[in-house]
């Protein structure tokens, strides 16, 4: 008696990231309905099921799909645009002069489908999103099958988008009552950064959170400007001002968390917020190095942002996994810091639990949804391998993802995207860079 | 009338790297007898020169070969074998036995072809190598036509390979007399680092370096642990116990030079040493961040280096540029430090300056080799790009070289060797790794 799944993937390596510290050999997962029924040996895998599908992937590991938990997909337009200034010169003489002139629905749809196909190609499953215009990124992830948290951005100036924090709210919420039943689209209230929010808009996004069960996604303590400045305008630094609204909790996300005190640590940890650490990012960007082995070791949810491409320039979590690892060890002076194993951890486990969502994704577990990546281990230039964790953080890159799936869907075929063409992809971005240009 | 050339490469753009920040678009570059002729704009360049071949790359940037100033080739055999461990016990535990049960002529051979294969997909021209079996490395590089610059390793300790300082001396000179005559392939005196090495033999290597007018390649600062091991042992630092050794000059390339004081600084500066910056080695050994900025200030050559990929785990430039313009941010706090421009500037003229050799190549002049690295730029996942130089330094990675020359020949094309098969790299790599796994 066979048991009929729907998928049988065949696999010469899994990495299920739960357990923790668990390389599996000639094992199969077997799907039904988008979900894992099993993991088991190969050999007993084709006894026990009849699948409509079986794919071998002999030379190939499988991790869970990673999780990018900070990115402004739509900036992928801007890729590039003013490398090598700091951050406020970067965002006052190139950012926000083009999207003051560019930003639209439209733009933030084509830049979002970019940002969508990058992210698939390169083993990316869900992305945790914060841009204006979130129902134009919508359609896109919507579109191109990518699961994600969009952020309802709040922020008390004006722009393309909205006039208001009110507007911004309002706008927010309907697009989030528009996609209210997708299957792999979800929302954050996302108010931009404690010195662009103000604390009245801070208690009414409390208040919302609360009643609307939504995490909160909020760029926190990037540059050690920002707390003299938050001391200087409140008397209060960032983090213990968020703690007096009543911000500070399970569902907050912070991203960069760079320049922490101990008693900043002390409270995200009180209050068990989530970290999304954007390696990449906080060093091109010269804003530090965060503190996440700290925060790993107090038990915070710490994950891998991408943070936009305008700024990174790429959407890619192995070059995050990589660069994570390095940075922690350069920090803290010892090599065997931030091992492949937790970095590959919070590229997948760590991120979905900061989404609240590590019952349904972030590791290989029966009854959680089928969100795979397949990773080619056969190229001469990246062989011979000794230990697949370590080889996938330290030696491959995004392009040895050969297969990706969500939700059992496939998305990424051979290296290739199912849902749309590259001819389309290239058509949008150079559509965009001459306009950008002029 | 036409002038009759070998080949004329047509290109969207070129970065000649001389003059500085300069990018071509819509050129051509005429090559004859192995070197370049002229770089002129393409409609020129089709009614002046008459090509046996003509290539064209209607969506890609040339640049200069890139040049690899510090690796040990043949350890790409031991490619993560032992991640995530501090350096003496990454040597001692994994790294060390390994060399004394394996290292051989035909380790040294099979690890220098998967590198010199690597090293050329990859785009990098020119390697300046450390380790023993220099000859092994030779026959490796001859085959697959890799430039280098190859160590004469010496250490005070007996290997499989010599018995002590004179036997490595000896047997080492003798390969050079080997070589002498090669178009490609050249030698330095590589005394392994000042805490390997005796007086007495630094003094042997300074007169054969005068003598033979060697470069001398040498582990230098790289931790702190090694100038503290120095003031005890010797009483001085060991840049100045090298000073006053008489071995510091324009033909010294002193690697990693992470910890170093204002004076070592300014010895170096003094002698015009050249330095090999690893940031990656460096960071994932958890040693440190060189401080490359003052050193190109004082107007040193500073090459980027790959290290091992037992350390790394790549032998990729375009990785090290990427990590050098980061880390360089980050360890000034200053975003516009190590801009794109300069990252392609070390990895290219610096590091061909560094081994004496910025005559032959190292930029794109007439006269000097065709050393040649062409990148697709026609990804989707890396589009738009608004700036090459830039992109190729945060977008781009070395999948993206399609094609590459050393003196006028080509050895990949469209991404692929010209001179040795995936199927043997293949069985080189499993060998090898099974051997190791015993």
């Amino acid at each position: 008696m066979t048991t009929p799944v729907d998928l049988l993937i065949e696999a010469r390596w899994i990495i299920p990231v739960e357990p923790d510290n668990t390389t599996l050999e000639h094992h199969a997962i077997a799907i039904r309905d988008g979900r894992i029924v099993a993991i088991l040996p190969t050999a007993e895998a084709r006894t026990l099921y009849a699948a409509t599908e079986t794919i071998h992937l002999p030379e190939h590991i499988i991790t869970p799909g990673l999780v990018n938990l900070h990115c402004h997909a739509a900036m992928t337009i801007m890729r590039g645009l003013a490398d090598d200034l700091p951050l406020m010169r970067w965002l006052q003489e190139a950012i926000w002069p083009t999207e003051s002139r560019h930003a639209s629905h439209a733009f933030v749809r084509d830049g979002s489908l970019l940002a969508a196909a990058e992210m698939l190609r390169g083993g990316i499953t869900s992305c945790n999103d914060m841009y204006f215009f979130p129902e134009a990124t919508a359609e896109a992830f919507d579109r191109l099958g990518l699961r994600a948290v969009l952020g309802i951005t709040v922020i008390e100036f004006p722009s393309q988008y909205a006039s208001d924090a009110d507007d911004y709210l309002h706008k927010g919420l309907a697009t989030l009552d528009a996609w209210r039943d997708h299957p792999l689209i979800r929302f954050s209230l996302a108010p931009h950064a404690p010195y662009t929010v103000s604390n009245k808009t801070f208690e009414r996004i409390g208040a919302l959170a609360d009643e609307l069960e939504l995490p909160i996604h909020i760029h926190l303590h990037e540059t050690a400007g920002e707390t003299t400045d938050s001391l200087r305008d409140f008397g209060l630094r960032p983090i213990t001002r968020l703690d007096e609204l009543g911000l500070l909790g399970p569902n907050l996300i912070g991203v960069h968390a760079v320049h922490l005190a101990p008693e900043d640590i002390e409270r995200l940890a009180l209050h068990q917020c989530a970290i999304a650490h954007c390696p990449t990012s906080n060093m091109k960007l010269a804003s530090g190095a965060a503190p996440t082995t700290a925060l790993l070791e107090r038990g915070l949810a710490v994950g891998l942002g991408s943070d936009g491409a305008a700024s990174n320039n790429r959407l890619d979590l192995f070059r995050e996994m990589h660069q994570a690892s390095l940075l922690a060890k350069l920090s803290t002076g010892d090599a065997s810091a931030l091992p492949a194993r937790q970095a590959l951890r919070m590229a997948t486990l760590e991120g979905a639990r900061a989404l609240g969502l590590d019952t349904e994704i972030g590791s290989l577990l029966p009854g959680k949804a089928a969100d795979l990546c397949a990773i080619r281990v056969d190229d001469p230039d990246s062989l011979p391998c000794f230990q697949p964790t370590s080889h996938l953080v330290y030696v491959l890159d995004r392009r040895a993802v050969s297969d990706v799936w969500v939700g059992g869907q496939q998305r990424v075929k051979d290296g290739e995207l199912l849902q749309i063409s590259n001819t389309e992809l290239l058509s949008i971005a150079r559509v965009w860079q001459n306009r950008l240009r002029q």
